[in-house]
């Protein structure tokens, strides 16, 4: 598993309460968030959409899409395409875009151990090719779990 | 977002039904469950740690093990190091390891949006550069949500 370093060997030893782990999760605690989540990444805009398709109810929705926007993940405005009226619609914001690896390291596990390979993919839209998430090192190094460490931060 | 293509567009024609991310999030549901598999990564393996590390309580600690036990991500067994006696202990199963890069990816975004950069970081033990989650297609180029694609599976 992962090595505990320096000042976090051993685990026993410090308290993870300012985990960015836990924050992230503190934003995005429930299903339900996930799911609204992938519909926005799906191109859905609209309140009624949200429930439709993430198969959600309607309170729960307009719970989840509120607590969205006032983490600044989503935001509501109004928007007009030509020759049509105004309509309120939820975009994601770079916040909410820079999520997107959650989910698809949501979906990859999803497809091989619950999905019996899943029915859909995710391909690069210039090239063709098939996605994957993975871990890297900056020096370009491929990885699993049990090559890393976690290390206190040098101070900024 | 991510362009839907082939039968999947547009998205109000289909319905999610056998979603891997929503299976994915049946068997983790909760941020109690990512706080247990964080913990199990760290490498705590006994039931009272867990509660302690995860900051939940025992209640709690021992329905999400039990849950991850059940789901076939941890399993529980007896273990001795030479010398002592025999514990009950929780370890990762392939298909628990396999979700890492979901906490990564946690971790990652968490660090940027509500941590103020957090305060440890993920190294590749071997040459200590930082590790970072990226989406990359089989071709090999670096890609965002904007780049994807979502396509129907060919049969196999």
């Amino acid at each position: 598993m992962v090595e505990m370093t320096g000042v976090l060997n051993p685990r026993g030893t410090w308290v993870a309460d300012r985990c960015s782990i836990a924050k992230a999760l503190d934003v995005v605690r429930t299903r339900s968030a996930f799911l609204i989540l992938r519909e926005a990444f799906y191109g859905t805009t609209r309140f009624a959409d949200f429930a439709e398709r993430a198969d959600i109810s309607e309170p729960v929705a307009a719970a989840r899409l509120r607590e969205l926007v006032e983490h600044g993940l989503l935001e509501l405005g109004d928007y007009r395409a030509p020759g049509q009226r105004t309509r309120r619609e939820y975009r994601l914001t770079r916040k909410g875009e820079e999520l997107f690896p959650v989910l698809a390291a949501l979906m990859q596990w999803g497809d091989r151990w619950e999905n019996d390979g899943g029915r859909v993919e995710l391909r690069h839209r210039d090239c063709g090719e098939p996605v994957e998430v993975a871990l890297r090192c900056a020096a370009g190094h491929e990885l699993g779990p049990s090559d890393l460490e976690l290390a206190r931060k040098p101070k900024a």
